[in-house]
């Protein structure tokens, strides 16, 4: 039976997804702590998220597209605040140290690790139902982090690339007479997310608020509209629905789903109209698709409008945990 | 049902638990990411922990007492590094959103946060089995961090404090024979271990190497050891054994729980023979008691040592993971 230390040793501190010490991370895996030094001018941004067997992935999930989405779903929370990644921490239960499921998961990590440049600083292993806690670390200038509590009546709202995909992969993935040949591909959609991190941090200190969209768009948009005391109008006919979604679902089915399936991991951001060219121009420089998809209002709450102005209401809000 | 956002507000998202807004903290609950301030000339020290049900503590275990625990286990890594508290993490995962465990649990944490200064700044919470984990953020002056690779041959090995109670509660915890009017005590030496943060912070710049003793005094010392590249000599006679393992255990069971047991949240510290004077006076100035027991040497491993000197193994050398 291996040990903690043996695991540790052999599957996370390996060169290529282990920090090696520098300017910023200090001091790494192995000791009571990892350090870090924060360079002067800016701030430090720190989230924490959970991946549940059975509750944020089905139970024969492949191990090295687990290790990847661990990572770039909570890469997502730096890049919705316009922070650069510095380094993570990772708390991982497990039933059994089962050497094969290790070594995939550390491959997938150090895959998206080396992407985006984020390294592992420590954490901790237990025994236990298996259980995924990463934390991430990112540096963004202080005073220009992107919150949900920027927002006033008069931005436009903005949402990346575009939205539904992640939720019709989970259904095909976990439908059992899914077509075989196409499931790499739904893999793909599900299991690695990319995070926007370079519109994230080249939009930060433009956009007046946003956030990643992982409870699904108008449930997000909501968290933006409380924390920011605002209301928020959404032209239903001018959201980015995934082509995949287009081509397969009626169309109000498919436009539900992009509106409430989350798991998208698009930035939403808002802007005030003399800052919208500038948020353009940034994500025109990047080559990230940016779709004008209403705007806040004085009001509380998000409103859908259809394509005759009039409002629409949708049975599901996104998905929320513990409903 | 509570939402997770309903539990959020109601538990974590409390006055005296939650971090204020503040020159470190500069944005806490609520947002994709907490955000920190780190002052010139500090470095951050991070630390993450896990407590899973039925491993690390019993499915009847006081939800308060846990919430204390959790917090408290994490904070010692600050104390065991010289770092003092800034802040933590929480992940919770749990099966159901039970409000009278969810108000036990955080009023535990609310009184070791009081206690030691440390809110709570951001986090996740989610479905499924119990585990819970908690990361710690601290700070300490930068280059002066007490880490495990920094002791040398001749230096004196010091331990805080007393050893062997928190072995000796759970045992008494677990024993279905145990006297019942005893179990307020066994549950406070268990559930409520002091983390050394003025100690540690204390002889920052001063100690060579330190750690916190979890596994046990021999396991952890073990650990400064292989990361120092060198041997330690534990006279064992010297050991400082706590008074409830000496009243109620034959000697040589006493000693081997202080030396195997873990759990006990002492530092155990390194120190050259020409600062060895300046650690003992800033101990006394704190009030905590430190034990001289026994020097590093050039070997490797531990060796311990009868009150005639020679050599003596234990079967166990403190409890591993996954072991």
């Amino acid at each position: 039976m291996l040990s903690e230390f043996d695991i540790i040793a052999s599957c996370f501190n390996q060169p290529g997804l282990a920090a090696e010490p520098g300017d910023i991370v200090r001091l790494g895996i192995g000791d009571d702590c990892a350090l870090m030094s924060i360079p002067a001018g800016k701030e430090l941004a720190v989230s924490m998220d959970t991946l549940v067997e059975d509750v944020h992935f089905p139970a024969d999930a492949p191990a090295h597209l687990l290790g990847y989405r661990a990572l770039a779903v909570n890469l997502s929370d730096l890049a919705a605040m316009g922070a650069q990644p510095a380094g993570f921490t990772l708390a991982l239960t497990m039933p059994r140290a089962d050497a094969d499921w290790l070594q995939g998961f550390s491959q997938g990590l150090k895959e998206c690790a080396n992407q985006f440049g984020c390294f592992l600083m420590g954490g901790n292993t237990a025994r236990g139902p298996l259980n995924l806690t990463l934390q991430v670390h990112g540096l963004v200038t202080s005073g220009q982090a992107i919150t949900r509590s920027g927002a006033v009546p008069g931005d436009s709202i903005y949402v990346s690339g575009n939205l539904g995909r992640p939720a019709l992969a989970i259904r095909q993935l976990l439908d059992s007479e899914a077509d075989p040949k196409e499931k790499d591909q739904w893999e793909l959609a599900f299991y690695k997310p990319v995070p926007r991190l370079a519109l994230g941090s080249g939009v930060s200190g433009i956009a007046s608020a946003g956030l990643d969209i992982s409870d699904g768009l108008l449930a997000d948009l909501g968290h933006i509209c409380e924390m920011s005391k605002v209301g928020a109008q959404v032209d239903m006919a001018s959201v980015p629905v995934a082509p995949e979604l287009v081509a397969r679902l009626p169309v109000d089915e498919a436009l539900a789903l992009a509106l409430t399936g989350g798991e998208d991991y698009e930035l939403v951001l808002t802007v005030s109209p003399d800052r919208e060219q500038e948020l353009l121009e940034q994500a025109g420089m990047l080559d990230v698709p940016l779709h004008r998809i209403g705007s806040i209002t004085a009001g509380d709450g998000v409103i859908c409008l259809d394509a005759q102005g009039d409002p629409v209401t949708f049975s599901s809000e996104g998905w929320r945990h513990f409903d």
